[in-house]
């Protein structure tokens, strides 16, 4: 028999609004004592009253101590659920999407808590990133495996989130073989993936129509990617006509992509690389007396954790400040924001606070999201993280 | 000389912050008194120790009695600035657009408060919302036929926002002559604009991005659009490969021109217009067994004060449960709001309701908002007003 989790009081509100995290103070230890769950089991939660709530697995030892997997409390993520859910996941990107590559599951948005799938054409990149979802590794693959026969499977499993899952880390070819190179294409320009030893899964799909947005801007202006990475924006916006493309990374691996995939578009000549900070690099610039028509902000999370808001919002504040520097009189500047903690409130207010800061003008001209690969939870807000502001600035 | 208006101590920091509205309880009644103002007239705004903060017009009887021009003390919203603010704003939309059809002044955020202009080709619609805008009728005129020499201008004065500043109804073709129909484009599919006697200026331009979105998906799917009025979104999706479009609408004015606009784009086999109150037309085709793929909610404000917000949100709430119905078991909703006062996440919530209700699930895929050519103010959350989400909603 199917152990059972028993909430306290009034403890089921966020799961009837739909949501599907469990705290541990939401437990009635007294009736079923989280120690007494093997890590990563499946379980049915039940209200204080003992109805059945649905499916969870469950991770005694974590904060968001489980996560329901299944409305039914008689079914189990199991093999054949995973396919369902795969199966579903995949129609609707193959309804989104001409080329195969994109983010296949992004987790509770799928309905799949603690699972992230990247797909480039036959390759899979898999990052497991809860104890319960760690579990079904071998699952997960025999069930890729069924739904789309891949070519190789990548485990990508080095999430700051496995932590406080207390789960290690470990990137390995789960599956397969992997060719010299992953390549996608996003926008109709093509990429390298670093699906190995690149940040997350080697390439952030979630920016996708954000930059498909940029993209019919840059003909002929020059153009400042800040945080380039691989040159997601940069190289997407030489390849769709900037004159010039100006790349800052802080690492050497990624601006050495930058070149490369510069060159497979045939890029090459218009896309510069600088290494260094972003502030420090900013300001050499604004030394320098440089001006661009389009500035990209696209830097990592400022703010992971909620006790980081005011430090991070400073930081926001400071980097958009900085960067408008760099426009001429007329320009447009891509402010983007992956913390989750940041709304998209707070930040309009720090491109707000930037340009009342240099008395300049600025019409707030886009808001972008994560793209619909990245589906949002309408009960779980935490699955909303992304932002991309498309902000003219002028002088009057 | 020109008038000073006073503001209390402390008043300033909504302008600091690059707001551009002041309110009558705002004023230093004792040093300016507001009924000292002549309706219209502009004045240099003095912050509470004398320190002049920019030029506002001044409407002495309306709850906003100030609306700031220029931060710039010396200078006056006459026709050479708006000349320049024409060019201002024609310039980003001719850096947006191929075609000459959008919004061309959006008020505050075009920095032009009170001032609303589409742009139809060589024929412009006019909307002056304030009395300080008003007063300004004939420059705007004079700075529009420098800028465009345009075939026709229209005063499609008759918005609700007139009332608060005490000022009548007035529709006319303030220069040169209206041709027997007035035509757009929108995602490459022709429309006729109604500019004198339909809503607004006779089409809803802030959509068109949100609509661009939708266009992708609609291939083969039977779609449909509830207060559909000309038939923006379903003549769109015909237009874009819908297999078939029902087009709701209260109107049969508004439904003539969806026919007629369907015809204009060789789809009049293809959309059907249902002519009906939206909740019961959505009952009337539940009753009957109805199914869709897609379904568009872009109903007229619920929300117009602050006041109406808890029987405006529970409207919403009710429009996307009875709408919701009619999606087969993977189906997309389109839900939008115009209202300024339902905030984005007011709409999720609602959708999240409508989908526990009736225990779907469902996936944000889309978040749109106002299209680029309505400028957002960073600095006036007023000027945010649309909101259109794409929800999958599915049966596990």
């Amino acid at each position: 028999m199917t152990q059972r989790l028993r909430l306290k009081k009034n403890a089921d509100r966020r799961l009837k609004s739909g949501h599907l995290w469990l705290y541990s103070n939401e437990v009635d230890t007294q009736v079923t004592p989280l120690k007494e769950f093997e890590p990563g089991a499946q379980a049915v939660i039940e209200a204080a009253n003992g109805k059945a709530m649905g499916v969870a697995y469950v991770n005694p030892h974590s904060l968001i101590c489980a996560r329901i997997v299944s409305r039914d409390p008689n079914v189990r993520l199991d093999r054949s659920l995973l396919v369902h859910r795969f199966k579903q996941a995949l129609g609707l990107r193959e309804r989104l999407f001409a080329r195969p590559f994109y983010r296949l599951v992004h987790g509770e948005g799928d309905l799949l808590p603690g699972l992230v799938i990247d797909r480039f054409d036959d390759i899979l990149v898999v990052q497991l990133n809860t104890l319960g979802m760690e579990r079904l590794g071998e699952e997960v693959i025999a069930a890729l495996d069924k739904v789309l026969s891949p070519r190789a499977i990548v485990f990508k499993n080095d999430t700051s989130g496995r932590r406080q899952e207390q789960l290690g880390h470990q990137v390995s070819v789960a599956k397969g073989e992997l060719p010299d190179q992953v390549l996608l294409e996003e926008n109709g320009v093509r990429f390298v993936a670093p699906v190995l030893e690149g940040q997350k899964t080697g390439w952030f799909f979630d920016h996708r129509a954000n930059r498909a947005w940029l993209n019919e801007l840059v003909v002929g202006k020059r153009v400042l990617d800040v945080f380039s990475y691989t040159g997601g924006w940069g190289v997407q916006a030489a390849a769709h006509g900037a004159s010039e493309v100006v790349c800052i990374d802080s690492s050497t691996g990624a601006l050495d992509m930058v070149a490369e995939n510069a060159a497979l578009n045939g890029q090459q000549e218009r896309v510069t690389i600088a290494e260094g900070d972003a502030f420090e690099a900013l300001a050499a610039l604004k030394a320098e007396g440089e001006q661009f028509d389009v500035v990209v902000l696209d830097p990592p999370a400022f703010i992971k954790k909620r006790k980081d808001i005011p430090n991070g919002e400073r930081a926001y504040s400071r980097l958009n400040r900085e960067a408008m520097r760099l426009l001429g009189r007329d320009g447009l500047l891509v402010s983007a924001s992956c913390s989750m903690h940041l709304s998209p409130e707070r930040l309009i207010e720090c491109v707000r606070g930037a340009v009342r800061h240099q008395d300049r003008h600025g019409q707030l001209i886009f808001q972008g999201h994560q793209g619909p690969d990245h589906p949002v939870h309408p009960a779980i807000p935490e699955t909303a993280y992304l932002k991309a502001l498309g902000v003219r600035v002028f002088r009057d």
